[in-house]
């Protein structure tokens, strides 16, 4: 049967799931409280570049969308290393060929937003934005920001894809029982900065990388962008002995930024403009359960689950939950939406806290481990491993290119190796004791384990 | 400098801060959103009954009430525990003389209203509920329930005393950066049931007890009132074999009852009608940090740390709250509200943490262990550790006696004992083998580590 579906939010996931909906034949309403960013450039400051990677193409693809998206993303095949003393190195992600893919947020964001448009059963309402849902009845109240008007909606189903700050998810909180509800801050905040093109329109750096300048306890990443600009993205913590806390005039900055990040910042003429026109904003993780209300509201996205950036996941793991949906809305049937919602809470909840874990990990990954010898030493015995065995698939191929293995399976997987990895570390020469019966039983072991 | 105070909230700990404001020489106004219960009984149902214990005593002695509040409560000496054998037995809690003490919420509360009254610097608005407050300029929207009326408040200060689900909280989660938060709740719920006084109006049970029926995944508690009443509260999970799922007809729940409480029933005549009238209420650990926006807001008892109810701690956790709070006062100086607050904060935010964790821990105690014979046997180890070495102090005993003692603090020594109590029961015949170098042995490591 069709419903009158609600979809609150057209960002990424908000427009992604509306199209699955349309397709399967509901009348959706979307309403955004922002403009239309196709019209009104949107500014820019709070979006961290993204990275599109197979979880993401698989959402894409179900809806038919992989191409139209790909034709705007750039591959990055690697991290590219920039260490203290100016030294490069470049660390690849997967085998030959594989890379996960830059996209601006407001670029993919617009395309979706004119795939959905294309539907006649989709109508997005800008400035509209969600005020509360009673998740008994479903009725919403949405504020038009232009008009001041308060406009009451009686959709049969509310679709909560309103981000992390999501109004759905805070009606879920306030108006249900038993529900479990977590905001976490991490103690570092983050800014944006700018490496433009050069003269010539051309990169200032290799175009196809991931750059990361890890300090540590804080990092500076840089991921291209079409127009031939990097955006940067300073981690840093808010507090403590090198933190935003003590970055307050010019002079702090600048002595800031050439102390750590002297070779990136010839390339950045506009840091000190960009530094005081963005924001320091922050970074939570959000944890709730269940994702529904029977079968009148339902989260997906960052309202269900929203995470800290470090994995590049966050999209990805959003676009999942459009395709997982759409499968339990195929094998469950249309008339059936409390058992859809349910399962899809149900199934999605323990990968969105594995996403969640995994992408907390990453950080001190990123910002410290990527430049550690004995780091490189595991990576190095892992890429080994992987070459002589293709089935074994490390964590990091697990996360970014396997969509058939759950985020919950690849956590446990990545835990599991670990163990191995360590022990396999902690003997010496082991690269050259590579064949010998010791190196080889754990490595057994590790693979039997799989 | 005196200031202009609002706390929200006349509850416990609400009426009992505003006391300390109040002898400080601020100016309170104290807002409570129900009518005035000393006016208009309020309907029970959702009111467990509170045990006071040492701490809470500290928090009352702190404003010199505690001789007012003893002489509303009845000493209760140990746990009754109610066999399914129908055999009872009886635990002591601490030492001879040594007990907690059983109080009404609503009877405690009354009297602390009347005595806050007597202060001509608090002012008491019933019916009067906090919407929300603006945490950058304390400004706060409380509703005038009678009158339908907003009225905008512009105090100097505004103190969320106003439980669970306050609302100076929330404004607190919504709109100040970087608030951590989390709302937990636990897969058992709550209904209040009552065993009336008898013929003569005489109490039906021992009165100086706790009475527990533990039946492993729930339990039956009772408490003694001052008018020969038992307040009694059933834990059982909402789903599950044996949950308040699988009771909804009159039939289903006298058989429940006639299996596991069958010497209680006889007792409760009502049983049926307070089951229908009172409802199943669910439980939550909320958790939050920081407890203050700089020195506009501050939370305090429930609304900064609310916990299950099962190591009888909330209230007396609240107290204790008020006058560590006055300490700080009292330390600090009144001009210096940004470090009262923060120092607030830091240093009970971890005793709020532990004494969460120690009140889950302790459902399991009650409903499960309490009639376990091993679990008998370590309280039998520990008891006789006691009695030979005065200085020693159980997890119970520092808890519930020993306000000297942080619930952190208490919380570690817990984990410690747990070790050793363990090492001891592992021993067979270990009462019979007590001054065996191996038993003295294990006792002097848990001696020594404390």
């Amino acid at each position: 049967m069709k419903k009158q579906i609600d979809v609150m939010g057209s960002g990424l996931i908000g427009s992604l799931v509306s199209i699955y909906l349309a397709k399967r034949g509901h009348e959706v309403n979307l309403f955004e409280r922002r403009v239309d960013m196709r019209k009104n450039r949107i500014s820019a400051g709070r979006s961290i570049n993204l990275a599109l990677s197979d979880r993401g193409f698989r959402g894409l693809a179900g809806a038919g969308l992989q191409d139209a998206i790909r034709e705007i993303a750039i591959p990055m095949y690697g991290r590219q290393i920039h260490h203290m003393d100016g030294s490069q190195s470049f660390q690849p992600y997967g085998k030959e060929g594989q890379a996960i893919y830059s996209v601006s947020r407001g670029g993919i964001n617009m395309r979706l937003m004119e795939l959905a448009d294309q539907y006649p059963n989709i109508k997005i309402h800008f400035e509209h934005r969600c005020v509360e849902v009673d998740p008994k009845s479903a009725k919403a109240k949405v504020l038009n920001e232009a008009s001041g008007e308060v406009v009451e909606r009686t959709p049969d189903i509310v679709i909560g894809a309103d981000g992390a700050f999501s109004p759905v998810r805070h009606s879920l909180q306030t108006k249900t029982d038993r529900f479990d509800y977590s905001q976490t801050y991490i103690e570092s905040g983050y800014k944006e900065l700018v490496i433009p093109p050069d003269a010539n329109g051309g990169f200032q750096m290799e175009k196809t990388a991931l750059h990361i300048w890890p300090r540590k306890s804080f990092m500076l990443i840089a991921l291209p962008n079409l127009d031939g600009s990097f955006t940067c993205t300073l981690f840093l913590p808010f507090e403590g002995e090198v933190s935003f806390s003590k970055l307050n005039t010019d002079q702090e900055i600048t002595a800031f930024m050439q102390e750590y990040f002297a070779d990136a910042l010839p390339m950045m003429p506009g840091y000190l403009e960009d530094w005081h026109a963005n924001p320091t904003s922050s970074l939570s993780i959000v944890r709730c359960n269940p994702w529904n209300y029977k079968d009148k509201v339902c989260l997906i996205g960052d309202a269900a689950h929203a995470i800290v950036p470090f994995y590049g996941q966050g999209m990805n793991c959003g676009f999942e939950d459009c395709v997982v949906l759409d499968e339990l809305m195929e094998s469950l049937g249309d008339d059936n939406w409390t058992e859809v919602f349910n399962n899809f809470s149900r199934l999605r909840k323990p990968n969105g806290d594995a996403v969640a874990q995994l992408a907390l990990d990453n950080f001190i990954e990123m910002r410290d481990k990527t430049g550690d010898p004995k780091f490189l030493l595991r990576k190095q015995i892992e890429s080994r491993i992987s070459k002589e065995n293709p089935s074994f698939l490390s964590l990091y191929a697990q996360v970014t290119f396997s969509p058939h293995i759950s985020y919950a399976q690849a956590y446990q997987a990545g835990q599991r190796h670990d163990h191995y990895l360590n022990e396999l570390a902690s003997i010496e020469q082991v690269m050259d004791k590579w064949n010998t019966p010791e190196v080889q039983s754990i490595i057994r072991d590790l693979l039997s384990a799989e």
